[in-house]
């Protein structure tokens, strides 16, 4: 198994051998490759992946191993230098990177070649000979990340930048804006509740919530977008530019020359791609959004049929029949759109990064749809306000109960038995004598690894919906999400730390397409409580004589609504000025780095000229 | 006055006085002063504002003296390197970045101190001792330009280098602008013709322009901005960023470092400016704004109180009477415009460079208010669709005509008499003895000045709102604005070249605010061709039972088109791919270029393994 190691040594990494005490049984006993790396080859890696350290005078300035000295907390030969992530980061960059120069085998497996431009590591992973791979945990931060993350029960903010350090600016930034989303809805709740307890059936108050519910929910984005944009500075990844990340590894093609950086690296023939993207992507896309927009019909014709049978006779039996079109939907939604992330993948491997964009768009669609269809034709159909918000509870605190058995307890629990198991087996194997690091790497490989935080921020949304989009008939969702997401924040920081395996460290400048998706909510929140709001009784007592006029008024309102929004939205700066200098600063040193002065012989040139009395 | 010229030796300018003929009458004998400066002064300079030049590999870079071999269209000792509005713009910002560095006394003006930061050249205009200062016509450049522009009269695209050339790029821009606009308006006017010759009370082709219109709108602007952003690239002004700048000579208070740039220069104590703008601004600046609307208020009245007394008696006198609202209207406009502006110059003077946007947001909204109010009035309140198109029809065509007439050739005929005078004089004074510069001087002192492109953005932004806005009800503005831009294009050229003195360069990069104005223009325009439809007879037709439905249907039709709108403005990039690329890759290599690689010892650390079958 050597000449594997050979393999890798192309990386420039360290790779050695983890040997297994004999064993009985061959296959499970495979051959485990520790690879690590040297702090010259992570300095040099993080130059370049180029990686934004805190410069001397403060600022964020690409690190270069050649005026490390300048770096704030470089001191001695670097060591801590670089956070438990970043190495993470630098040695999968390395991994993933590497590619075959020319068509060639790998050594000892005659039947496996390798093609020019082509990542060696996802190569043999497509073949199953590279079974897995991923980061251990480091127990001893771990140990001090998860008490002073969610050991000690006191309310607390969290220890961004120690899960930054540990978990990387992705998941750092999902949680910091876990909080941030959390602390922001109490407000929010704190209104909610006299709602509740007195009297929500005054109209004033109605429109005075709904108003206040609209400049709430875009200051809060706006506001966040600052937050965000000042944490991504202080971890570097804001000034940290794409276009000089080398492409990932499931991105390959003829090597070539990257116009930005001048690198050799793998690109894609424009033109083919075009090709690709017109003949294979849109049609498959195209018919994935048809399926589910069918999907979504039939569910409609259920819901109806069954709300319709509900009303003809309510009893027990027709109220949980209520339920049922919801779960066949929920059930065939998730089998979709596991073949559709299968599909996804599949075709990102094509080098089509747009795929997975589009695949979590249509899973999204789903969930948005299944969340909220059945409310919006209680709403706007039915006009039955009573029912919404017996459903909008019900919704809520069933999700929440769900959520937090489903995501965390379940799998720990799972992950208990597991563990049992390997312990044993381990004690049978090698009897006493201690092996730890082996012992870690057998509990680790059973873990479920964790697919990224797409489901967690779709959590969030579809609470962000709830939140915004009834919150004039329902003001106390508002109380339930926040009591959802302080439990949340314990059974999320839990599953990270000990549900699943450690995760591979994303850099991220912001939360990215989920912006998107929060304001674009927010927007079509204003519409529907623009509407909740005409449909009040109070309010349609106002206009005895003719709707029109309520209509009309009702639409103006909205307009006005809308357009405050957009003007608010766009006064608000979304980088505090503070880093918008230092931005500046880092551009106009650079451009200046370019920069030298010589002087030379006289000329004369007439342009312009004064009158002086 | 000698001591004059020592004092701006300090801007490294060369200066010599120009000497008159001994003449009768002091007071039209001033002391006139030619300003130049040497190739060395000017390639200096534009590396001080940071001019960006084309290089050899055909991107722009900011130039540098230092390897000013490696730029394009650089040979021999650069003679030519600059356009004729840069060498211009440098030898400006020269003067008017020359500050007194400590308090001191005008040589030769015992009264009249400078203090420290304060822009000499502006001191001297504020006490009226330097009366004006502008750039000369270069006769032969400005014979060639004008032939190339608009004296041959086929139909060809404008000479837009050779105006930047001269002009700069802001008005470069502008009529890059009206070009395109133009040539944008072609389809709607094709379209337009047939509606008008046929049938125009068709519903669905109703429907069907209006959606057109909506889309052209969209896509046209969206198409603009990556027009002008190849525009501006080409021009270097894209990549220039305007951190980099001096603050304007009307800018002034204690000197400060700039924070980005390190440089010298006055800083404004940013307590004091949140103070003033609270205290002083803000408040001016809601009155002002109260003051319109309620100018605007009482137009309403009168414009009312007349229509109704045509209504009543529909004679001459009072289809007259129709009018005088309006004058009334503008020549108030006019008046409190003029104070406004100066208001808004003089707090400008304090360094409250937000005056001047919101002074022109009020004229803007002066200017909108008296073109379209009446016409919204006849369109929503009166609902009578003839007259509507009455309206808009002499609008365009007595606003096209006063147009050309007070822009172009009334200023022209003055400049004529004008000119004689000057030549009379001039032959009274030396005979028949040739004195060509001092002859072009007194030409061009008489000649008006250039007031910046906003008044003819202004009049482009009300033509586009005239096609737009009422588009479904007179199809055939298009066709009339069209042949407006046509002849405007002429006049405005004819007007640049031989009415004004030559106004400064002003580098811009895009055409700023008014793209915005003509954004929200197009959104404005999806509601009333919306409304328009809702209201048109035949439309009413397919409902005859109750308008609710109808007020619904038109209401979801355009939320659907709007967000149909916005979703097209997010897709469409606002910079074409080969630009991002080349922008991306001066942002690497000036990153680059403050990176260097040095190796040094080993050392080892674990963070990630493999398992190989």
């Amino acid at each position: 198994m050597t000449n594997m190691v050979i393999l890798f040594t192309g990386a420039e990494l360290l790779v050695n051998q983890l040997l297994f005490p004999a064993q009985d049984d061959q296959k499970s006993n495979p051959n485990v490759f520790v690879v690590g790396s040297t702090l010259q080859r992570l300095l040099n890696g993080a130059e370049d992946v180029g990686l934004f350290k805190e410069f001397q005078d403060g600022t964020m300035r690409g690190f270069t191993y050649a005026n490390r000295e300048s770096f704030k907390d470089f001191n001695g030969d670097g060591e801590g230098f670089l956070s438990d992530a970043e190495c993470q980061y630098i040695i999968k960059h390395g991994l993933d990177t590497l590619r075959a120069k020319n068509e060639q085998h790998v050594p000892g497996y005659p039947k496996l070649k390798l093609y020019p431009g082509k990542s060696v590591v996802r190569r043999l992973q497509s073949k199953g000979v590279l079974i897995q791979y991923f980061p251990l945990h480091n127990k001893e931060d771990l140990k001090r990340l998860s008490f002073s993350w969610y050991k000690k029960f006191k309310l607390s903010f969290q220890p961004l930048d120690d899960i930054r350090h540990y978990f990387g600016e992705g998941l750092a930034l999902y949680f910091g804006f876990l909080e941030y989303f959390t602390f922001a809805l109490v407000p929010m709740a704190l209104i909610g509740i006299p709602y509740y307890l007195f009297d929500w059936e005054d109209y004033d108050k109605y429109v005075l919530f709904a108003v206040f519910n609209l400049v709430w929910s875009t200051v809060f984005l706006e506001v966040w977008k600052r937050c965000s944009a000042t944490l991504a500075y202080g971890w570097g990844t804001l000034s940290r530019k794409k276009a000089f990340e080398e492409p990932r590894a499931g991105f390959h093609g003829a090597l070539g020359f990257n116009p930005v950086t001048g690198r050799e690296e793998p690109v894609y023939p424009s033109s083919k791609r075009q090709l690709r993207i017109y003949l294979v992507s849109v049609p498959f896309v195209l018919l994935c959004l048809y399926l589910s927009f069918y999907v979504m019909m039939v569910y409609f014709d259920m819901e109806f049929w069954a709300i319709n049978t509900y009303h003809e006779n309510p009893n027990i039996a027709t109220s949980i029949l209520l339920f049922v079109p919801s779960i066949i939907y929920a059930v065939v939604i998730e089998i979709m759109n596991l073949l559709y992330r299968c599909a996804a993948e599949f075709l990102t491997d094509w080098g089509e990064s747009f795929f997975l964009i589009i695949g979590c768009f249509v899973c999204f669609q789903f969930n948005f749809v299944n969340c909220f269809a059945s409310l919006f034709y209680i709403a706007f159909v039915m006009q039955n306000m009573v029912l919404l918000r017996q459903s909008l509870a019900t919704l809520l605190i069933t999700s929440q109960i769900l959520n937090q058995v489903m995501e965390a307890f379940l799998p720990y629990w799972l992950q208990r038995r597991r563990n049992k198991k390997v312990h044993k087996r381990m004690r049978r194997l090698m009897g006493d004598k201690e092996l730890p690091l082996l012992g870690q790497v057998q509990l680790e490989t059973e873990m479920n690894t964790y697919l990224g935080t797409f489901d967690d921020y779709l959590e969030q949304f579809l609470l962000f919906g709830y939140v915004s989009l009834f919150s004039c008939v329902y003001p106390l969702a508002a109380v339930l999400v926040v009591l959802n997401n302080i439990t949340e924040v314990y059974s999320d920081a839990f599953k990270m730390c000990h549900v699943f395996k450690r995760p591979f460290s994303e850099p991220a400048a912001n939360i990215g397409v989920w912006q998107l998706a929060f304001e674009t909510m927010s927007i079509i929140a204003v519409v529907t409580n623009c509407a909740l709001i005409g449909l009040s009784p109070q309010v349609k007592a106002y206009f005895p004589e003719s709707d029109t006029q309520l209509i009309l008024i009702v639409v103006a309102i909205e307009h006005v609504l809308l357009a405050f929004k957009f003007i608010l939205a766009f006064v608000i700066p979304d980088v505090p000025k503070h880093i918008q200098v230092k931005l500046a600063k880092l551009d106009f040193d650079s451009l200046e780095a370019l920069k030298k002065r010589v002087s030379t012989h006289l000329h004369m040139s007439l342009t312009c000229f004064l009158i002086i009395k």
